[in-house]
């Protein structure tokens, strides 16, 4: 039986395991300070599709392919994708997984999917129902940015604290075996609400929320920052990674000595990124190949991974609701 | 361990327990021929709310909050609730969840949501990561129309091949112990495409989904039709579910002498209706106050449960994409 703490925190016995990380990203993502770990860059930015939301389409079955090309494993043999994407009636995955003939499971958790999906596919793995899980995500800047703001065409003017959606899409392969790390615990996310309502400030809509699945995480555990090799968050920026230091201090938590966000790390620091990368593509190809990188590298061996999701849609803004953020979070141990 | 049969019936063992259904529906759907089962219904279509998305998340908070009263749990012993809905974002089942400071697993699977909800909930009682779990979904009328269609105020002619989106919603919760009837198997749904790229003929988009699924798992349980009280189908309508009676009599069975098509059921037969019903909301009230109320009073006994979905969004069809559907199934035994 599976076991389940205080706060939610899932162990999971049988340890699932993580055989395969894929990611695909765009050209100005290939162009950071990450750029070397990503081994697929896209040759030019609709991947010679028509639509941006094609193109995201086709980046999450190329990772998808990807990963059952790494395990030598035919289409048939899939027993779930489990995934989701920012587009409206999650699109991408949806016609995606059509490809596949494969069972889907799919989540909306804005850009705290990644997490989301691992969650899920672990606690099936460790409970037996499913040998084996594709859990996937994926964001295009331009379809994106049409679906949230405003189409690119328009040449709208973004202010200091926003941040840039993330061309890219990241998978992993679950299995009940022979992996090179394990997905050992699990917590689901809180929907946290501290009103802001600035559709450009992510950060701070969604720092509350990774703080508080991290302080439940951290009391249901009884360790602290130091226990970790790495805690990686999704795509707080630089700002909203500010904000989450400041207020797990409140909670008598430092973690800013081994802290890495994917979205603040994923750009060099320049006018137009503003605070860094965003989109459920940015920790999903961070994670999927830097942080899984270093771990088969033996840089890293015990991480939380805990992608963080801003809960809102262009309809609930102009409706003047704030933004809730939430966060999900996974322990990943060699 | 869990169980989990060649096609992907997942067979749970310590049989998470149903214990409350709730729902609640607009007037139109109090005036049909199942309105003496459904015990809340609006007394406004604004159910007081400014505007139709707000009045969405209102009802599945207040089907929540049913069901915790049901229970006499307190807020805070919701373990997690599990659920989405058809508008972008999922935004009123993710507001919702902000009220009630539970984690929150949020899905999309279009109008097949609830079966989904009730497989992963079931599957992590089973499985002992939760001990409770709130599953939920819900549509109104104006906000779906408004979001797949067009605004209402257009006064838009329908076809005769169209459903009308059920002002509804429902919710079940499970708990590991003391329900009136357990779910005892569950089957994830594939993404299949026929082709249909009619976006007012669901019934036809969905229904060879309803056929994969139902075929796998009659032959992973070696069963047939006439093993179950009723087989209930979200929401084919009457076009979708005669075109389910001829794909499964292609395989072998006949289905039509005890299915129950909630879509095609919850009307009285009229022009403006023509099919019937559709929306997330349709199965999800009629299962969690009709089905669930004959189970409670001994009429039926063993039931399939499937709710189908359709995976379009205005865009993809705008897009020249055809509507695959998904369709998931839960067992539900006394």
């Amino acid at each position: 039986m599976g076991k389940r703490l205080k706060n939610g925190t899932m162990i999971f016995e049988n340890k699932p395991n993580i055989c395969f990380g894929e990611s695909i990203v765009g050209k100005k993502e290939s162009e950071g300070p990450l750029g070397n770990y990503f081994k697929n860059v896209m040759k030019n930015e609709n991947f010679n599709e028509k639509t941006y939301e094609k193109t995201e389409k086709k980046m999450i079955s190329f990772v998808i392919n990807e990963l059952i090309n790494d395990a030598k494993m035919p289409k048939k043999d899939i027993d779930v994708i489990i995934g989701g994407d920012l587009m409206n009636q999650i699109i991408s995955v949806s016609f995606s997984a059509r490809e596949f003939n494969s069972q889907l499971l799919g989540l909306y958790g804005a850009c705290s999917t990644m997490c989301e999906s691992l969650i899920l596919g672990a606690s099936l793995i460790d409970s037996g129902f499913v040998s084996n899980a594709v859990c996937v995500t994926g964001t295009h800047f331009g379809s994106v940015e049409r679906q949230y703001r405003f189409p690119l065409d328009l040449g709208t003017q973004r202010p200091p604290s926003s941040q840039w959606t993330v061309t890219g899409a990241g998978g992993t392969l679950l299995k009940n075996s022979g992996g090179f790390c394990k997905i050992t615990k699990g917590l689901i996310g809180k929907v946290i609400d501290y009103g802001v309502t600035d559709a450009n400030n992510m950060g701070a809509a969604m720092s509350p929320s990774a703080r508080d699945t991290l302080v439940r995480f951290f009391e249901d555990t009884s360790t602290t920052a130091n226990d970790y090799d790495l805690i990686v968050t999704g795509d707080l920026g630089r700002l909203g990674s500010e904000i989450l230091y400041d207020l797990m201090k409140e909670k008598g938590y430092d973690i800013s000595s081994n802290h890495f966000d994917c979205g603040g790390n994923i750009y060099n620091e320049d006018k137009s990124r503003f605070q860094g990368g965003s989109g459920a593509g940015c920790s999903a190809s961070v994670f999927n190949s830097v942080i899984l990188e270093k771990i088969k590298c033996g840089e890293l061996k015990k991480v939380i991974f805990m992608a963080t999701g801003a809960l809102l849609s262009p309809l609930s803004v102009q409706q003047g609701e704030s933004i809730p953020g939430i966060s999900h979070l996974v322990c990943v141990e060699v």
